[in-house]
């Protein structure tokens, strides 16, 4: 039986599956942050899922990809804690990161996440390196869902979008004053907030305003990551993963195509993708 | 002896004056907004300056400029507060944007605020109007202290800021991931955080790169906001107050002029403004 876990600071999503079965289970609980929570806290979220509970002494291997787990020092700390839980396994810990690199390639590429946020970085079949700091939704994040979000809702409010799409978007979310200041500066995840206009874009994309709002922010990710690696980029492949990504990859390839490169896979979501492919993460 | 207070969510500034001195006094308590506080954490945040305290029965006027005093019914609940304690003084409470109107006219004009945050309003002679709502630096804040931070922040990872700058730029400020982490997503207020990067700007805007990112800030501004009442402009001025339009003046003027427009004033402060003018805002 093998546990992967996929953590952000809010959420952590397991998957257990055995090779003998075909549907592997699917199991939410809080967020896995070692870099937040201390040992006794990190333990005492584990123990609280019951399905984890009764499979504990059946698990024999767990990959573990996290926010907050760059570090070796974090590594350790998480493997430590697991093991001493599901104590016929072992475990290997790696960056949240590690697990989009993971479902795409083996060899070394250039990885872009596209997701609630976004981010980009250069595999070299091994480690991770990244050209530039990920500074969040507040500086970047450029193609990211909060990032078309805080665009859907400038260009409604600058009243630049079309009239016929102001008002289908004003149908489909709620967009008095009052309500989005609350979601921008009263929820706890704004990103998050933002991110969610974003299926709007996808179901309007044939439209040429969406379009080109979808190329534009193409244009400024591809400009601003993607070709940071451009000595790389002569060798190995560019991927990418996350919704945003996937939903909007007849866009992306053409931002690509106008500077000569082409597109790797696209990858919804690669935990999914990592258990429907059975890929072999050691 | 007259009060005015220009209050935001957090601090609030008093200033009393007396029309026989020179020297008027400047209070600080912590902020007053009515649409937060309910009338005894009000009153009592007011009754903790032993300042206002040792004037209290002298006070004969009160100008209340607030954060949250838009409507009516707080309009009238800071009067009703700051009379039962004042009880010898009337009391006029209005929208803390009307400060910086009153600080550069009576007459009906455009008046931008480009401070930490920026807004763009039309004062018809008595009331504002918002052509556009203020969603706050996540979304907008187009050309203000947040704005520009971002700019200088985003132009320092991506490489795009040139050598020299982005040396006295690492030398003024600690730009290590997780002290810029921590100041965007952990501090009370990131707006305030990014804002403390502008004075950068104006020591070096006479640097090519500076100017340009200047002018491209503004021009953003100017076409979302200012350019939003057109029609008035053909019969007002535009007149700007706080300390981005104050430093960045040059370049404003440059970005008007290039639209055809002539800029009116720029005063940095507007409370100090009033005082020192002795501007009746009656």
């Amino acid at each position: 039986m093998i546990l992967v876990a996929d953590s952000g600071s809010t959420k952590c999503d397991w998957i257990l599956y055995n090779h003998k079965e075909s549907n592997p289970l699917k199991i939410r609980t809080k967020g896995l942050n070692p870099a937040v929570l201390n040992k006794k806290n990190f333990l005492k979220i584990v123990a609280s899922s019951k399905e984890l509970e009764s499979v504990k002494d059946r698990v024999q291997e767990i990959k573990f990809f996290g926010a907050g787990c760059g570090s070796k020092t974090n590594q350790q700390k998480v493997n430590e804690i697991l093991t001493s839980y599901f104590t016929n396994a072992k475990c290997t810990t790696k960056e949240d990161t590690m697990a989009a690199v993971l479902a795409t390639t083996k060899e070394p590429a250039v990885v872009c996440i596209l997701g609630t946020g976004s981010n980009c970085c250069y595999f070299d079949g091994q480690n991770i390196h990244m050209k530039t700091p990920a500074l969040g939704y507040l500086l970047m994040d450029e193609a990211s869902g909060n990032y078309f979000g805080k665009e859907l809702l400038k260009s409604y409010y600058y009243l630049t979008m079309p009239k016929e799409l102001a008002s289908l978007f004003n149908t489909e979310y709620s967009l008095n004053e009052k309500d989005v200041l609350k979601g921008l500066y009263q929820s706890k995840r704004p990103n998050k907030y933002l991110a969610g206009f974003a299926p709007f874009l996808f179901k309007y994309q044939e439209h040429k305003f969406i379009n080109d709002l979808l190329l534009d922010g193409f244009r400024t990710f591809v400009n601003h990551h993607v070709l940071k690696h451009r000595e790389a980029l002569k060798h190995v492949p560019v991927h990418f993963v996350g919704s945003i990504a996937f939903y909007g990859q007849k866009q992306i390839k053409q931002v690509l195509a106008e500077r000569g490169i082409t597109g790797g896979v696209f990858i919804k979501n690669p935990l999914d993708h990592i258990v429907e492919h059975k890929i072999n993460i050691h």
